[in-house]
């Protein structure tokens, strides 16, 4: 039986999927979904079937799981055992950064490989992972299709003057440029909101991933205008550990009168802050609603104030905002943080329907709301799921 | 005849006025406004008495204005000459960086001026030009009442979560803030609404300043709640040769991959971005729209979508909008950047009078346009004078 497998390789995790494909026309339909995190210092598997059923939650030796393609070996292992007769065809990977040039997935090859490292220094915290995973499942599976899906595709139509910095043009040309990210997770909102509210796709939408990594993204059409997240991972809103919009100033501050170097200034901006710096506690939102000081407030305010102060400068971007969708970890489950965003947004047409936030309805404002407000959970391995399903049918069209 | 002085010292600028005080009480009464720019290198004066009179217009020898207090000299020779009378009794400063702790302006002396230098690494390339503006004052004047207006004074009342960063707490509690800058004419514009529109005034107001340098400031009821700009002059919207909202990952990317000092960085982002660097012609608005070049035509419109989608961010900030405010050079004068901010704004009440524009009105909305536009020429000049009386005064009260 046909299947693909997904890979989303972090620093030090890898999430895996394992999908049926049928007879790869169909929706890929999900058998086995799991994470391997902590690779290189306390290996840790969890893995379930599509209906729930656990089928790993442990921890691994830690030298099974010393680097990714040992990761990949163990998650392997357990796919064979669970279903020793999926027949693994196409494998899909999420690739942090394609570039300017890559507005949808591809195939990997060789060559492509050597231009998906080339662009390492746009994300040097996440592509070399990403491509490290890449290697361990050409080694795996040498006969399978590979393909790589990026999170910066889903922006790359972006008017220029959402594209560039104001800075001089040799620097657009040579790709400083606002990517955006998250763009799997916004794919898989856009094509769900083509499907349940087919007049909203058509308007105006903004969508937030809010989870330990966050941005927002305005769409009109389905199609992304305006990111909060720009050349890297670190820009636009905080976010779990990383610092979100920040004055340039302060980066050169760090430099010339701290005498940091930028080494230490990127692990502060990307590990250091965000939630986590603000309130001295945790990057974990439901930790810091629970607990309850007064720092762990003020991070959670900080959070939510520039999520509102996002949202209008996207709907500026969009000319006006016919919905608003939350996903992500905390976007779909953290009541409070929907209820505190959509506080007094009568402005621009939105009214939260408290009863329906706190049962976690779909459609969460209310009737009489003009901006109407979503919860869609995100979906970013069936998104890898299909575009392997894809390439894999367009090869074999091709002969 | 008791006069007060106004110095604004830039990096090789010198603007002066010299305000008549009269009792004491009344409004500053302008009688010459003058500078002198280019200093150290090739200076030129320009100065003229209130109803418009040409007093000056012409080069000074090199060796005169060699530095700012030679500048101050050849000011006040000029000043000498026109109003041989004039007693000069205070002298008021704008001094762009006071500090957390400064909210108002304050008299300086010997440890003023020492607490006001130790602030010059959060403003490098401002702060010891305008204390070298104050030291040759107090060569001049020793017996006036010396006074500094902070441009982020202004902005000291910012609810905390736009006051702080996504960064570690420690990092605010030693002055990385978001301060804000352009207070002088905020706090200019804020007054003259009040008096031509007090209902406005008290409500959800935007004033864009937009000069070479550019700010956006969102107020309620004449108070700052957020400002486009944050720790420093670069952030926010592009500016003549400034970058504006830049992603912290760009500095970082210049650093690690383009090998560039902090010196570098902080040339590029300050001297050679913003307007300058997108069209690579000039960083003058005026020539940008003659010029109709494909580069400078871009370079405009990014310079308008930045303010478009802050106008959004700060809306948010104020949970709405009841008026927007033109001032500065560009939004004082400029007919189609006025338009261009204002297109497509229905979504947030917004309708701009195209004819009303073109004359360049106070109010330049249509009369059914719920969002109010006004254009009011800004006056920092004023608010420094008004300073000094004031001072002068309460100096005059303590005994």
């Amino acid at each position: 039986m046909p299947h693909a497998l997904t890979l989303n390789a972090g620093s030090s995790s890898l999430k895996f999927g394992l999908f049926e494909l049928g007879d790869g026309r169909g929706e890929p339909a999900p058998r086995i979904l799991g994470e391997i995190d902590r690779i290189g210092s306390e290996p840790h598997m969890r893995a379930t079937r599509q209906d729930g059923t656990l089928l790993s939650d442990a921890p691994l030796p830690g030298e099974d799981a010393a680097d990714h393609a040992g990761a990949l070996a163990r998650a392997l292992e357990l796919i064979a055992r669970d279903r020793p007769h999926a027949q693994i065809v196409a494998v899909g990977h999420r690739v942090v950064h394609g570039g300017p040039d890559h507005a949808a997935p591809v195939v990997l090859g060789p060559a492509m490989l050597d231009r998906l490292a080339a662009l390492e220094p746009l994300a040097p915290l996440h592509q070399p992972h990403n491509l490290a995973g890449v290697r361990a499942a050409f080694g795996a599976f040498p006969g399978a299709v590979q393909v790589a899906c990026f999170d910066t595709a889903f922006h790359r139509h972006h008017p220029w003057v959402n594209d560039t910095f104001g800075l001089p043009r040799a620097y657009y040309d040579k790709g400083v440029r606002r990517y955006g990210f998250h763009g799997l997770s916004y794919d898989y909102i856009a094509g769900r909101l083509a499907e349940i509210a087919p007049h909203l796709h058509a308007g105006r939408v903004i969508v937030a991933h809010l989870g330990n990594g966050a941005s927002m993204c305005g769409m009109i059409g389905g199609r992304s205008i305006a990111s909060s997240m720009g050349f890297s991972a670190l820009d636009g809103l905080p976010m779990g550990t990383r610092c979100g919009q920040l004055d340039p100033g302060v980066v050169l501050y760090l430099m010339q009168h701290e005498g940091m170097t930028a080494d230490e200034i990127s692990d502060l901006l990307y590990r250091r802050s965000g939630l986590f710096g603000l309130s001295g506690l945790s990057n974990d939102m439901r930790r810091l609603e629970q607990a309850g000081t007064d720092a762990a407030r003020e991070a959670i305010a900080y959070f939510v104030f520039r999520i509102r102060r996002e949202l209008g400068g996207l709907a500026a971007a969009l000319g006006g905002l016919d919905a608003l969708v939350f996903c992500g970890g905390i976007g779909e489950h953290s009541v409070p943080i929907r209820r505190q965003v959509c506080e007094g947004m009568g402005w621009i047409g939105l009214e939260l329907d408290e009863a329906r936030n706190t049962r976690g309805e779909t459609v969460i404002s209310t009737d009489l709301s003009r901006v109407r407000v979503l919860v869609i959970p995100t979906d970013e391995e069936i998104v890898i799921a299909r575009a392997a399903r894809d390439m894999l049918a367009a090869r074999r069209a091709a002969g």
